[in-house]
């Protein structure tokens, strides 16, 4: 896919919505290796700008966010990624990081 | 509201939602000065960075963005904003700025 990394230091915001309920779940931003991982795997896998690594949402919670689909916006530096997602989406406990419930 | 500017150049991403339909419209990012002027105004206000200065979404072509809400997320990082919107939102002339319908 046609994806601009180069206008915020090689990263793209990253829209995770609910594939059924259309909630806004998180966001989160993705460099070319976490876009290409996240394709490869089937699950969301972001550059967290605090680790400063790959990570994989999910990976010691298991709450994975499983991709239906991947779309780039009109000026190809923005994913809205629709997902399935495992539990609750939010380190809080919360559905999302907007401490709304996902329905 | 207690919003953290610090961790990308003063910017904050904005994730545009329509707040009837609950499609995603569209995502800008905020300085604080385009935040305090979308919270003034109730029409939605960017930090442009292309343009580099405030710009207020419709401000040529009359499609305004109407808030209905603002929400900051867990991190005070991001904005989830709930709008009407006034007619198509992408320049491309389509509904949203990944090619979807809004219904």
């Amino acid at each position: 896919m046609d994806l601009d990394f180069d206008k915020m230091d090689g990263l793209v915001p990253a829209i995770i919505q609910d594939a059924d309920t259309r909630v806004v779940l998180m966001l989160g931003f993705m460099n070319e290796d976490a876009y290409k991982k996240t394709v490869e795997t089937g699950k969301v896998t972001f550059f967290s700008r605090t680790k400063q690594r790959l990570w994989t949402k999910g990976e010691t919670s298991g709450n994975f966010l499983n991709v239906v689909s991947i779309k780039v916006d009109c000026d190809k530096d923005t994913l809205l990624i629709k997902v399935h997602p495992v539990g609750p989406v939010c380190h809080t406990g919360t559905d999302t990081c907007w401490g709304e419930e996902n329905k």
